[in-house]
């Protein structure tokens, strides 16, 4: 791409971007979202999507397909559509905590409607110093497109006592690069997550503790910091939640208590 | 906040974490948006978010307020209602490039969206380096929030020729930031930001350049990364766009060509 560079340093980064488009989320013809991404792994964003709203309970993914109906050829890869096993007649409900029809939401709020929705976890757990410090080596080391264009969100899951790798998923939102993770494991039939842990590259808002409770994990692992809501959530469903992680290093959040 | 820390090193941050709650916003009575925002400026957001989503366009803003009808005490400031000298019948249109109902947007179709609504500007800037490094360093030392918490994003407005500063804001979203500085500008009746410049602390996505765009400024800076979206958005808008702001160092990305 054609830049210019200014200033006494020669950047690292600046001559690929990161590829940003809509992809609109449909869930048995109903549109759910459109969300702005980074195209691949597109049915993956879609179906963890789809779980961590809880739109996938008690049903299995029958297919998913791009859907071209109506539209440009440009265009048919920015529209995915999941089919389930029982699709519902009823529309879904709009993005759990982010959209609400309720006057007065508030923190409270949505946490309590996460656990009416979620049973909290049986064992938060925090991985040991050494163990965060391999995940996070190993998940910079995999991430090709942050090398290239320096401005892209990694997120990956890792098994909290060895600090295995399981899939890595690069995205312009660090919520997609979750939701990518997270669709990847509920088609390998490896959901809830017990005993592993999902690192971001970013920071730990709400949004990634209730996408990290929806698909049971046992933590969260974040190299940038936690907000309120992501705490008071985290010890909430007993989900261990580490910020701050860089290296060896990071500071624990939930449990509230040492182990 | 009951911590721990893990590892070889002490963190500068954790023990202060950043307040996220949902913001519920009313445009004239009806429900436009709902986002998770760190309280504070909370008016000057809804005025910001509205103005950038054409939402105010021929139609001044009466009054603001927090509304607490049929919520408890506790979340009444989680709502803020926006009324306007002509309040429209019908209920706002949906978030402009984030949802839609037509199948098959694309990149392009988000832009020609836009530039149906928005003309493109007349004169796009790029502060100089010793500009472009002084608003750095200012827009760093006023974030109050972010030397406590390490874990906040900023925004601010600046004069592109001079680097004086306008109002800087932080909030744990991006987006967020940006809609405060444009709210407190609309309110000072300051729009649109003829010869002033957008910062901000994070990467530049597509919606980032959108909401420059719509408010009028001459150039977009950016401490992150720019998109595809928001490369191809600022040059179809004749925005200036400058991404991976550190001091004096940046890489110009819009207009295409060297003045």
């Amino acid at each position: 791409m054609a830049t210019r560079r200014v200033g006494p340093d020669r950047k690292r980064f600046g001559d690929y971007v990161i590829v940003e488009e809509p992809l609109e989320i449909r869930l048995d013809g109903n549109l759910v979202a459109t969300t702005m991404r980074t195209p691949g792994h597109d049915f993956e964003l879609a179906v963890g999507f789809c779980h961590a709203e809880g739109l996938l309970v008690d049903n299995g993914v029958r297919t998913i397909r791009y859907c071209a109906t109506g539209s440009a050829l440009a265009t048919r890869y920015n529209v995915v559509t999941v089919d389930t096993d029982r699709p519902s007649r009823k529309a879904p409900t709009p993005r759990l905590g982010l959209t609400t029809s309720a006057c007065g939401v508030c923190g409270s709020d949505a946490i309590d409607a996460l656990c009416d929705r979620l049973l909290p976890l049986d064992t938060p757990a925090i991985p040991e110093p050494a163990v965060a410090g391999a995940v996070d080596a190993a998940v910079r080391s995999a991430q090709s497109l942050f090398t290239k264009t320096g401005s892209v969100h990694g997120a990956a899951s890792f098994n909290v006592l060895t600090g295995e790798l399981g899939p890595v998923r690069e995205d312009i939102g660090r919520h997609n690069a979750v939701d990518k993770v997270v669709g990847r494991l509920q088609l390998d039939g490896a959901l809830p997550a017990d005993g592993l842990g999902l690192f971001v590259s970013g920071r730990a808002s709400f949004e990634m503790v209730q996408k990290g409770w929806a698909a049971g994990f046992a933590c969260v692992l974040a190299v940038g910091g936690p907000s309120s809501l992501a705490v008071a959530t985290a010890r909430a469903a007993n989900l261990g939640l580490a910020a701050f992680a860089r290296g060896e290093n990071c500071t624990i959040y939930s449990p509230e208590r040492s182990r």
